[in-house]
């Protein structure tokens, strides 16, 4: 069985805050359990806050540019682009919802590493061994709505390769590299939003064979070369 | 708290064969639970199953032409493609794993009538009021690795609409759509995959507001004319 659990009673987060402490206290974390945080409290802890100055519309516009390498489509509003981080998403992660007046929330500048100091924290207070995951809402290409998915993750696998390996049949399995921590950042998501917007859930029995070192940039992003969709 | 349970002990299923009677022989049902099964049983149950003639490479590729109402993509053996129901997927969905030599599992004519029925058949049968999703793994544009999502569902949202609701500060939330539907087939494929490819799991503890009449192909379905990437 899967259980997942919100964890209730975060504090406001601001820079300089150690998540994996506030997280240690307020959960009674396992062995291989798996820790989802919000990318907006890891950017608020790290301080990835920036100023709007000027026209609120005008400013997130040269916000989301300056956080794009890449302009893929625009309609109204809405930019789609790659970040520095190869992730291509609505308006490059920027992010003023919750946030207070005039500040926008950025991407985390490295969101592996930014899950693995939250990883390391966790067995440093807690003394047990997590998977941590930092999950943020993309779009997706042809399907409306927004999921969780992770942007970056530590201690636990991004992709589960199957890739040749045999089925019942005897038949080799085609596409069968399956996002692990894509899905976990969803499931999460399902409690954190049953609880209201709750930025941290808990994802408790996973395979104990899915936990290694890991990182999203390097088995999740694909790299625009392999891209059939840039 | 959320919970998600793989049911075992599902036979191997034939055309014909009642998916809700063989799940509520094997799982203890409860109001709300998320019964998620996954596209392969559903569409053998239905006979949606097509025999392949000759090479098995050019028999498989006609039946994905035959199967796509539009090509996006070509790369090597990988067809990317658009489907009557309107999702994109590699090989409109044509499945080879786990199918004898020589036939191939397509996509349900309507999966969210599979969803429909399921769901009937389990309120019928268990006098439970459940949300059906039938889940199919996706790959995606710009990610590496396949998430299951939902292909059809009855009785549980597809999309959640926070469209338009104020955040705690007051700010109008954007872009917070939710395809809980799409997440709810990727927390159930976590424990689908943990137990070996079982293809049926039950999500329990879903928020209660997020149970409704709905659909996949009128609520997550983009249509072209609207999408950026076709």
């Amino acid at each position: 069985m899967i259980e997942i659990v919100a964890v209730g009673g975060m504090p406001e987060i601001r820079p300089g805050d150690e998540i994996a402490a506030l997280v240690c206290e307020r959960a009674d974390l396992r062995h291989h359990d798996v820790v989802v945080v919000t990318q907006k409290i890891v950017s608020k802890a790290e301080g990835r806050v920036e100023e709007l100055t000027g026209d609120d519309e005008d400013a997130r516009r040269e916000l989301v540019e300056r956080e794009s390498v890449r302009v893929l489509r625009r309609r109204d509003e809405l930019i789609i682009s790659e970040t520095r981080h190869g992730f291509v998403c609505a308006n490059a992660g920027v992010d003023l919802s919750n946030m207070p007046p005039g500040q926008a929330a950025v991407l985390p500048l490295d969101p592996d590493r930014s899950a693995r100091r939250i990883r390391d924290g966790i067995r440093a207070r807690g003394g047990v061994d997590t998977g941590v995951i930092v999950s943020d809402s993309f779009g997706r290409a042809w399907r409306r709505g927004v999921t969780d998915v992770a942007i970056g993750c530590a201690g636990i696998a991004a992709i589960v390769d199957l890739r040749g390996t045999r089925d019942a049949g005897g038949r080799v399995l085609e596409a069968t590299e399956v996002a692990i921590a894509d899905q976990l950042a969803g499931a999460a998501e399902l409690a954190m939003g049953k609880a209201g917007g709750v930025p941290v859930a808990i994802v408790r029995g996973v395979d104990d064979g899915w936990f290694r070192e890991s990182s999203v940039r390097a088995e999740i992003v694909r790299p625009p070369a392999e891209d059939l969709f840039r």
